[in-house]
C-alpha cells in the first residue's frame, strides 16, 4: 500500500518503520516542523513536506500520528476530501475526521517510544472504519504489521485506552517513585529488575486480582506503619501509599 | 546443609524447594498447624512438628519463614539457645532474633507466591548476620541458590521492601482496576498483556523516570477529562486516577 503519515513523534515513527518491513511503501511524511519531517522521511526512504496543503493525492491511506487535540486540527487543513483518513488516538472517536470520504481508527495498544524497537507482531491493533470497503483496507493494513487485530467501537476503545493508562502510566510512575526512593537512599534500581519482570509475568499468566501479595493484602500494621514511618519525608508518597494500601484493603476485606 | 523450615506458606514452600534443589536437607518442618507442616514436610522430604519445643538440634541453620508479626512470639517459644536463627522478613530488624548465639537475615527481594515455580538464580537476596562466622554460612546458602547475593544493613532492607511495595505491590493493584474496568466492559484483560510485559521490560531497559508516556505527562486535558467522566461510577478509581495523574504532572512540570 500507498501510506502518507501524519506527524513526526513516537506513533509515526515506530507505524512508518514497521509498515516498510512489512513492504509497503511510505508515500510522504508530513511534520509541522520542516527539520523533524524531513528527518523521519529520510528513515522511511520517503518525501516530506510541512505544508497541509501540499499533501499528495493517490495514497491508499492518510495516517494521522498527531497529539489528541491536533487530529481536528490538522483535519480543518487537509483541502483534499476524497481520501481514507486514519487516527491512532486511543481517545478520540472514529468521527473527528468524517469530513473525508472514507475514514477510520487504527490504534495500537502499547507504549511507544522512539528509542525502543517494538515488533507489532502480538500487539493488539484496535480498527474501526466509516464502512466496508475502509474496514477491507485498514484490516489489510492492520494484518501486515499484526496477528492480533480487533475490531472495536470507539465508546470500547475508550474503556481500553483508560485501562492501559492504569497498566502503563500509572505504573511506570511507581516505578519512578521506587526508583527515587531508591537512589536516596544510595540502592541501585537494578535490586528491583527481577521483581518488576516477574510482576509482569505472573499477572500475565495467573490474574492479577488473584495475586495480590505484600504488606496490606496481610493487613501487616506494622509492618504499614514503618513504611508510613519512613515516608514522612515524602508527602507525595505518602499520599499514594495510603490510598493504594486502603484500596488494596477495600478489595480483600472479605 | 542441614536446614530447619519455620512456616509454611509461600516463602517456606519456595525456599524449601530451592534449597531442596541446590542440594541441602531439610531436616524439620514446623507449622502451626499439623496438617500443613506434614503437606510441606512431604515435599520437602522431611519431618514435620507443630511444636516448637520439639524443634531439633543439630540444623546449620533454621529459617523464619512466618509472617513478620509472629517472628517475635515464635522466637520466643523456642527452647534451642545455641542455633543460627534467620528470617525471612524485609520489614523487620536482624535484632529481633539476638536471644540466639547467632542470628540473621535472608531477604529474597522478590513476590513469591507457592503457585508459581521460581528460579531463584536472578533474584537479589539480601544478607545481614550477626559475626562473621554466621556470615560465611549464610553466604554460603544463599550462594547455592541465587549469583546475586547482596550485603545489606536492616535500615537498607527496609528501603527495598518499601520500594517493592511500589514496584510491586501497588502495580498490581492497578493491574486488578484494570482488569475489573475492562470485565465490566466486556473487555479481555487479554487486550492488555502485550502492554504490561512492555512497561516492566521499558522501565528494566531504560529508566523509567525518562520513559513516562500517556495523557498526564502530554498534559492532555480532554483527554484526562473524558477518562475522569468515564470514572464517575468508579469512585476509588477516580481517586487513583486524580492523584496519579497530578503526581505524573508534578515530576514532568518543567
Amino acid at each position: 500500500m500507498l501510506i502518507t503519515i501524519i506527524g513526526t513523534g513516537n506513533v509515526a515513527n515506530a507505524l512508518g518503520n514497521a509498515f516498510i518491513e512489512a513492504g509497503h511503501i511510505i508515500a510522504q511524511v508530513y511534520g509541522r516542523k520542516k527539520e523533524s519531517a524531513k528527518k523521519l522521511a529520510i528513515k522511511l526512504n520517503s518525501e516530506e513536506t510541512d505544508n497541509l496543503e501540499k499533501l499528495k493525492l493517490g495514497s491508499d491511506v492518510y495516517l494521522f500520528c498527531v497529539s489528541d487535540d491536533a487530529i481536528e486540527k490538522v483535519a480543518d487543513k487537509i483541502l483534499l476530501k476524497k481520501i481514507f483518513c486514519v487516527h491512532t488516538s486511543g481517545a478520540m472517536q472514529m468521527n473527528v475526521l468524517n469530513k473525508f470520504m472514507q475514514y477510520g481508527v487504527l490504534y495500537p495498544l502499547q507504549t511507544i517510544s522512539t528509542k525502543r524497537k517494538l515488533n507489532f507482531k502480538d500487539i493488539p491493533v484496535c480498527i474501526e472504519t466509516s464502512d466496508k470497503n475502509a474496514e477491507k483496507k485498514l484490516k489489510n493494513l492492520a494484518m501486515s504489521i499484526s496477528e492480533n487485530i480487533h475490531h472495536i467501537s470507539s465508546e470500547q476503545k475508550l474503556y481500553l485506552h483508560l485501562a492501559a493508562v492504569f497498566a502503563n502510566n500509572f505504573t511506570n510512575n511507581l516505578y519512578s517513585d521506587a526508583a527515587n526512593l531508591l537512589e536516596d537512599h544510595k540502592l541501585s534500581f537494578r535490586f528491583l529488575h527481577p521483581l518488576i519482570l516477574e510482576t509482569a509475568l505472573k499477572a500475565i499468566e495467573a490474574d492479577p486480582r488473584k495475586v495480590q501479595t505484600g504488606p496490606a493484602v496481610r493487613f501487616d500494621r506494622n509492618t504499614i506503619k514503618k513504611h508510613l514511618q519512613l515516608l514522612e519525608i515524602y508527602p507525595d508518597l505518602k499520599k499514594s501509599y495510603q490510598l493504594l494500601t486502603k484500596q488494596i484493603q477495600q478489595k480483600n476485606k472479605n
